[in-house]
């Protein structure tokens, strides 16, 4: 024998285990989401890494740069660097300067969010951890000098209201290992044993997220991957196996399919019900993830649009994943600042339509557009949350079922409103006309109905 | 004889001349203001240098870093930068690869501005644009490698609305040509005659500035910096002499006292009427000029407080000059661009209060709180604008004297009002109730009297 | 089963195999040295890397700056460079801008060296190659952005005469791989496996070195580095199996003991016959591998010192390997290109004394101080070196045994000289007066002695 | 009157003065050369500047990219520099870090060299000393943060025996001052007045240097520079009025015509006596002044070289000026510090034929080749010294008038040679037979007559 002796980081996972799921998305899928998942309806998406250096364009910027070679990004190389500048040479000046991680989680928790997911690891390849698996392309080895991941884990647990979710990405575009497991199509698998799951394993045993978000097959199989035999772990044995929430995107086929909740796709809002649950990752920068320095006020969502997104999503049975992309010294640039805390005006104000709630029997009203549904199980209660306010005084339901003497309708954060019911269904609902400073909110309002189906 | 021959710049003035104005505050003093400046109103200042570079604490970066040794700005220079890093060092970093003056100005433009202030050399030294007396410390040489207040100029030309003012500082911190004038007590004059005057005069034969915003003058008198000579050859000879308006900084004691209109100090808002023509220089950014990294959304004055401060200051006779710092990569960030898009969309419905009005009789109404008044002499009428919607669907005003057959009053953007005779004066005006989308505008509203005085 | 499947790089290595040699110290020290590189003597040593950029101090900057805390070399950090700069953020600046292989190569050559060994890696860990066990932490990825391996391997290939060697570290300071090995006391071995064989195997298949130049064991015994797997695979199925020549820096307790040639301690020089075929390895600088700015021409070792190290090494049985540092820029300096020609100047006469020749008898003279013999088997013939030119006119070799008869004596690039036989043994050799043009060399001189013993 | 005051540096010239030399030529080209000057024979002359940073090419780097753009240079910074980098953007990396002033001197003083000469300002316009009218385009502003002419100029007086000259040009290739002037046909002179003349006072006021090697006439006349006013000044007002020497690079037409020595053109060595005092300025580097890092081993002078040039300029009544180009941090490369301490090593012996001495009635020998003469008057000695020892044992000179019973010949550094009179004229003079170690020097050698004519 001359060759080496087997990888055994296995011996790393020995310990008791139950084992109540098997390797299979058969048993996989059938555990039951945990519940504060669907409860919590809101969570932030920041998307961080060495691509936050250039913020030109995409946090794609390396794959458009060098992989897809796209003019414009080509272009922006050759006029604002040297010839044979590396995306690699980016690192050291991803400085986080700015960082500070408890304002951070201030901002976050002022949206009235109730997660975050970070991005860990982009298709860069770049880990924000001090990652054994990634050395010394991680953020404690170039550039910040400080487990990025850490900092901000750390700041969280000072609100207890607010859970960790990490984002992984299982491929990475230029690791030759990757590639050359790509050219053998993907019968070897060099890459995911010695990078991306022992990666997964050390954010897992050392962050102990409670939302994993799994990004970027690659093209490879969930086999190549050996994703069945990660989650299996990761809901039998981890130390977050009881709260942690996984989504679907674990291997070529699985999105939309297997896995946790569905993502399906980028900025996915399907606009009717959807069974199984679901999130709408979407980007306040209409255009990136990432920070984009050329982005323009018009290319950001106005908080209209935003709560519209909001209000439709859980509606449908989902929840709102909503993008910040952080600049490369650390700072959450105020136009997203803004944009968090106006949600957390909105949040604070109609919060009790919103956390806890479920999709009702209608998710938008039938007869007035812009009426969107959800329902409170607990407190028996129908909640109508209209998109605009009415220039005639009164809002037309069509869908619940009322009784003229058991139902009451309330405007959220003002009072009980007059109503009468129409015929076939439904109810007309009396406005108050209201100056400014009385109004409870700028953006979308709520009635809430009780004695109602 | 053996030293050298006259400095003889005085050849480049030759012309023949009316020679209206002396060289003395007498005669200087006694030029009336163009008409122009006092109908604008509203302008837009601009602080961009090598202190947009650090872009941290102020625009006075360099002074206070090493000047006045400010521990914030020693400490952030020992943890950012290497030992020994020079401010002339940040120079070409400083490259404004996302500078696009049309872009820029297409936003001043929105904002309802009538004219913009840009600094073409602050008290740095560093001249933005390609000055003969400031090479190799000036934009073209060095960094943006373009003549950025030439940029500005021409794509300002397009806007016909829009005139150019250009910012520029007397002395310089840490010029040894000045601080060896300082020295002598200002008995030699080296660097006046050999940096600031050569420039003022090549800016203004230049790009032909109507407003010629003097700062700094490092506690010397005017006779040192020869300001009145410099105005008079501005008002009699210069290319802009018709049309040209200038500040009150031109050496020490003649602030808020001789020269054109009066800035007094930064951020100037008296409050009551003020005579003499003068200006409110106001920064959005409510900690500096210069576009500052670090500053979080509560830095940055809410579109209700810089209206506010708008109608205050039209009120009183002033006007308006708001202040963005754009960043050392060219860009207005935003936020900024967020604030000056609503300070026009404000401007929009409300712009005949302001533009080419007067300060009425009254400022600000004896009896109601946050209500202001402007005049339009053309016009007739009498604007009074509040600030804040009354929750009891009326307002006073205590001022206007009125006549039940003659006065009409309209809510301007949406129709006539209703109203009674107060006694003994004023007015009650009937208010109606609007739904949001029905406003005229969201932030200040305007009264028009119409036979009323 | 919950984890990941066999790690099965060994699937590369399949191919039918004499296999001679078996994985022990026994099987795989039973290897006789291939011939060339006895012959050889003289070889170049090149440390290149990540180093080469802060060039202060040693090659093994990272290490005393940052594991030992050097003063000196924390001193050089907090003066040069921004708090926090990171050893990996040198590595963009690793440009090779000026670096001509072929060039390099020419200089090679003209010293007479026959092989080279570059350090492909240090004990930084960054691959001057492109390998897929070190991305992005490597050549290609960032900073030369070529593979620097390739491009001397390729230049090396036109000249017939020179053979390439590959240096390679197996440990790495600050891998956290292998710091996590060491930490479990190397029972687990991820490092290797995942890192060091891997590497190796990809030089080697890669590159096709014929020395392949062992170093840093990083206190670990050869079964954790499986030294003995990989050199068995090396002798046995390699595709240069019959040529490769290795050292012995194979696993703590190797040096001096196993593996090919002896390198012991760095700069060897034992002074006396060493009969397991060795090598001095003597860098140029005295102070450092790695190139240093800071070096003072005393620094750098005279010709005179050159030339004496070379003639002790070969006649003590062993080869010199002689190094020269370039600078992060790809140049090889003036003074490192002046030594190297000297060295060949010399060589190009005195190459007959050194090439091919075996330690004689004696390895210098019991007489005369500073006199070195080798001895060539197939000219029979004594060479006899001294270093310094006596004043009086002869010199006197007290251990060969003459014959009146037959013994020659001819000083080499000049012509026979006359002798006398002395008692009770050796000869005393009278040499010319010659002006200096006449001189065959410079430095050192030899008297080729055939009939003699 | 509505321009500025006249522009009155004057006032700084004032005091008394016997004024001997008035402002013309033929009054300042009246002066006696000061005696130090013929007496010292070799100088070191010093490249440095911003052009170090690049250090390709030439000193002439930024006038060869941007103003003749020769391809190679274009391309240089193409391939290594962002689009737009600018020449200015070099001076930060100018850091100097390893500048040791002592150092420095300590190796100037080795050489045997008398005076150093400094580049105080090149083309480029960056002064190395702190200007107050090239600010910030200084040292002590960006970059090296140190007035390195103050350094240096420090550290020279602790040797007694070593002069300090700086160097500096009048004009500057790309100051927009100078290219109007220019453009002007030099009919305005705002660029001398308040650029050159200020900086010539400046450094001959703050360092009083005792050689002022003036540069780059820019195709003006002298003046335009008022080069006649400010040498009067020069000698007979500053401080350094008795000991000063200039060259003759004033203005055009005025080299090798008037000022103090003659340099004419670079390189100058004419190979006869010339009876005015000329300098040869000679770089050891044969393609640039400045630092250039892909110079080769063959691009520098061989000490054989550089003695023959040295020894040929002597002997015809000329000093040498040889270069080296400093580093961008601040080191003399081993290579030249190498060449000087061969000079030093050189002239530690033959000084005597060379310092203090004159030139002869013959140059060099009419017969033999290689043979170069100096006479000292004090010790009524003619120095023969020759390039290369004969190979045949003697040495014939044809000059010299010897007399059997007085002439005395002595090799320098050994002892007393017999000797042979030639007919019709001259004596042979026989040669020792010397061991390497016993030739009084290994690359020139000198013979004294005495009692000879």
């Amino acid at each position: 024998m001359h060759h080496w002796s087997v990888f055994s980081l296995s011996l790393l996972l020995i310990g008791s285990c139950l084992c109540q799921y098997e390797p299979t998305w058969e048993s996989i899928d059938s555990r039951p989401l945990p519940e504060w998942f669907d409860q919590a309806k809101f969570g932030i998406f920041i998307h961080w890494g060495v691509f936050s250096v250039p913020s030109y364009g995409s946090e794609w910027f390396w794959w458009y740069w060098q992989g897809r070679k796209i003019p414009s990004y080509v272009k922006f190389m050759e006029q604002n660097y040297p010839t044979g500048f590396t995306y690699a040479d980016f690192a050291p000046q991803f400085q986080a300067e700015f960082f500070d991680p408890v304002e951070w989680v201030d901002i976050f928790a002022s949206s009235g969010a109730k997660y975050i997911v970070l991005t860990t690891k982009h298709h860069e390849g770049f880990t924000l951890w001090d990652s054994k698996y990634s050395w010394p392309w991680n953020a404690v080895a170039v550039g910040p000098r400080r487990d990025l991941v850490d900092d901000i884990a750390t700041a969280l647990r000072t609100h207890s209201d607010l859970r960790l979710g990490l984002y992984h990405s299982l491929f990475e575009w230029f690791n030759p290992k990757f590639r050359a497991d790509a050219d053998n199509h993907f019968k070897t698998n060099v890459f995911p044993t010695t990078k991306s799951l022992p990666e997964l394993y050390e954010i897992v045993n050392k962050f102990k997220p409670e939302v994993l978000w799994s990004d970027g097959d690659g093209d490879a199989p969930d086999s190549y991957w050996n994703s069945t035999g990660f989650l299996a772990w990761l809901y039998n044995e981890s130390p977050v196996r009881d709260t942690v929430v996984t989504n679907d995107r674990w291997g070529y086929g699985s999105i939309c399919k297997h896995g946790g909740y569905y993502t399906c796709s980028d900025r996915y809002n399907p606009g009717h019900l959807v069974k199984h649950k679901w999130e709408n990752c979407l980007s306040i920068d209409q255009k990136s993830w990432g920070y984009r320095r050329e982005a323009k006020l018009s290319d950001y969502l106005s908080i209209e649009k935003l709560i519209g997104n909001f209000v439709e999503t859980v509606s449908c049975g989902g929840n709102l994943l909503l993008n910040v992309g952080p600049t490369h010294d650390g700072r959450i640039v105020p136009i997203f600042e803004e944009r968090l805390r106006q949600m957390g005006q909105w949040l604070k104000v109609n919060g009790e339509a919103i956390y806890n709630s479920s999709a009702w029997r209608v998710q938008n009203d039938t007869a007035t557009p812009g009426v969107w549904y959800t329902w409170n199980q607990k407190e028996k209660a129908i909640y109508a949350i209209f998109l605009s306010w009415p220039n005639d005084g009164y809002v037309v339901l069509n869908d619940p079922i009322v009784s003229a003497s058991k139902t009451q309708v309330v405007l959220i954060g003002y009072q009980a409103l007059s109503w009468e019911s129409m015929s076939p269904t439904g109810l007309k609902v009396h406005l108050p006309q209201l100056p400014p400073s009385q109004m409870p909110c700028s953006w979308a309002w709520t009635l809430r109905l009780t004695g109602a189906m």
